[in-house]
């Protein structure tokens, strides 16, 4: 068999940077483990059904608004097989849309281990599929870690491949690790009506140096509020089973039962066994292929993408870096990462969005900071809609007022964060910001807002 | 009393016209008619309270998916009375947050009706005090227009001004418009369990030029699914009073009996009896003030803004043009209005966005037409929200690629537009859109998916 473009890997940076490859004119070839993989960990066991669940918590949330809106319910009962289901339903569905249009297209997906043999040939194990080809992009994806003595089991002991396989929403359950995944799953494993203790090792929830304390606050405070009980500074020390399930001891002292114990404590890359020593594809020392701008590996024409590439595990970046490979191996040298410009976004209690420098790198980055604040408190759509918590806070260069950050807390934060993004791209400034025509009622509006803030000098007054 | 600038109405133009004169440093004083009209009439009886109780009606549309998400419902009752109750406490709160900020900030607020004297003095009624300034702007809004025999009596007849008194709702209501007005009432009332006939003179609803063909027909196909009655090219001929509340007489022949009927056919601008004839502010034949892009009247110190500027009647126009005209008085010339980048929102069964020129109206100013269309069925973010409805269209130039217009149907089109705006203020293209780094899943990722149909060339096989 015979290609332009081989990917090891269909997941979302390998299944994105194919189509794109296919607009651009390479005869592309998909590899991946097998047909319920397809789509990887993103859509199914990650971001597409965790963002179900979470919509569905959401739901449960507005019961507590509705009074307000002259609906008065009269209560409602939990059916997890039910949200199981359509949860499965929906990701079947953009799985099975995916292979059909692959095939509309005639891009052939080849189900197997890729290895790649040299660089111009990737075999696929099982099929015993040889491919010669000009260009590979490694799309491999990552897996989660274990935790000293916590070893997934499935039982006792789930980690974020195993969840979803619950069969009923646990009672109690006792979560490891206060990142994105955790806080994501306290939230909907307490709307849903479990007992939920959420352990975390540093400091503070959502423990990136990218998303600043100010939005981790609030989001702890919200957690709080709904009855998580957070627990920092703190971890299992040990754990034993239990007629209920699960007894840990944790490092504060104290001893907490659950159902069981949901590990979110970060993921490894697939980078072994693919044969990236072989062909001499640098990898750093934590087993990340060290790639350039432009997403190319150590061999000239082996590029990466994705979770395989850095520890910022995010669908998007790893379609981004996929489609810059993509447009590189075509000879365009305009399109080059830019880390800078990944939103980053957590689904919880609240939105939690960001994007570019937090104050603390800015200034860390010898930046003259100023900061710009707007709350949702007092803003009119988010008090029609019964959303009014949180902000929106720009970061610029007080030299030139080029925004250099913006973190969102708050109503649709993961959609708003968008218009900074493509702001940042361009290197625009808070005086653009503050004079574009927002709409009246919108949440858009603390955007210009907040710009106003560093570009006119702060007026607010309002509560944050 | 001597000022800078003397801003007749304190509504969404005029207040946030004094609050960017503040920090501009004009020593500025609001007129307006009473404290109770402060905020003007998207406040007061506009788009706030509007959005207040579409949002209720979204909320009882979520029931329809409830059970997808494991939430079983048991039923619910509608009590109108706290729906109104706690649409005025939001109203209410704005209003008085506006007030005290005007306090906080020494923002003076004269009640009485406002009359220029000459271009220097506006004289107000009531506290019959007379005001020597620099500068006047008139934001004076407009007020519901009534349609040959159906005169609004807060009875049988209610204009959008009334309808904020009813003390239930409708078992069946007859409205008259199909505008944004009118489709957002129709959703309203038809969730919130009333019968509802809509009427609309025009071939179609939501008949406004700057509004796609497409879009209308998305949002007219849901209201009908909904069980709104659409009757197109239809008036009423003539009505009576009935046991039932009234009986009209459509021009189609028909009879139709409800509780009463709601006029949404339009608004009027207010330039009446304050004195622009006599200071020579000119208007145009249907009593509009003509002003220049710096919103600056015939009378050189006199600049205008919103509702009495043009029939685009936006809280949000308003606001821009009230900003752009202290701009000037301050003697910034780089600010000018551009109707172009004004976004148009209606919040109905689904919100339908528009900024700049559909494809017929980039046709007819002579452009080669490129659309780019991607929808929202098979978004994944969309899906999972249960949203997963309407579509982004693209109108772009097909010469240079720089996006013309575009038209967002479907979940919180009223925000996602934004990112459109800000491109189009900056003439960015396709090219810009296509390649900023969406996150994953996200509805934005329909925005970058809809540029690139244009750029890259179609590649859309989904159902639209």
């Amino acid at each position: 068999m015979e290609a332009d473009l081989v990917i090891i890997g269909a997941g979302s940076g390998g299944y994105e940077a194919a189509i794109y490859a296919y607009r651009r004119g390479l005869r592309t070839v998909l590899v991946e483990l097998s047909p319920e993989t397809v789509g990887g960990n993103c859509l199914n066991k990650g971001c597409i059904p965790s963002k179900y669940m979470r919509y569905g918590a959401h739901l449960i949330d507005r019961f507590g608004i509705m009074e307000r809106y002259g609906i008065i319910p009269k209560g409602f009962d939990i059916d997890y097989e039910k949200l199981a289901k359509h949860r499965n339903e929906v990701v079947t569905t953009i799985r099975e849309n995916f292979k059909k249009f692959a095939k509309q297209i005639n891009l052939p997906i080849i189900y197997g281990r890729g290895v790649i043999k040299d660089p111009n040939t990737v075999f696929v194990e099982g099929p015993e599929e040889r491919i010669r080809t000009r260009f590979i992009l490694i799309a491999t994806g990552s897996r989660p870690v274990a935790l000293g003595d916590l070893v997934p089991d499935g039982r006792y002991i789930f980690n974020t491949d195993q969840i979803w396989d619950i069969k009923e929403i646990p009672n109690k359950v006792l979560i490891v690790g206060g990142g994105a995944v955790g806080v994501e799953f306290a939230y909907i494993f307490r709307k849903y009506g479990a007992d939920v203790t959420l352990l975390e090792i540093q400091r503070r929830i959502l423990p990136s140096d990218d998303i600043p304390e100010d939005s981790a606050r609030y989001l702890g405070r919200k957690l709080r509020q709904i009855g998580v009980d957070i627990r920092t500074r703190t971890t299992i020390k040990s754990w034993k089973k239990d007629p209920s399930g699960v007894r840990a001891i944790l490092s504060d002292g104290t001893e907490v039962t659950a159902d069981f114990i949901l590990l979110a404590v970060g993921r490894r890359p697939n980078t072994e066994g693919i044969g990236l020593e072989e062909v001499g594809v640098e990898k750093d020392t934590r087993g990340f292929i060290v790639v350039d701008e432009f997403s190319r590996t150590s061999v000239r024409n082996i590029y990466a993408c994705g979770d395989v590439t850095s520890p910022l595990m995010l669908a998007h970046k790893a379609m981004y870096e996929g489609k810059i490979a993509v447009s590189h191996m075509i000879g365009e040298e305009d399109w080059r990462r830019d880390n800078r410009i990944v939103p980053k976004i957590i689904y919880s209690a609240l939105e939690v969005a960001s994007v570019g420098l937090t104050e603390d790198q800015a200034e860390d980055e010898g930046y003259d900071v100023r900061v710009g604040v707007s709350s949702f408190v007092t803003n009119p759509k988010a008090m029609d809609d019964g959303e009014n918590e949180g902000f929106v806070r720009i970061v610029a260069d007080d030299e030139t007022g080029e925004i250099l950050g913006c973190h969102i807390v708050g109503p649709h934060a993961g959609e708003l964060i968008h218009q900074v993004v493509h702001m940042m791209r361009k290197r625009m400034d808070v005086e653009f910001a503050s004079k574009t025509l927002y709409s009246h009622p919108s949440l858009s509006e603390a955007i210009g807002q907040s710009a106003s803030e560093i570009h006119y000098g702060p007026i607010t007054w309002i509560k944050r």
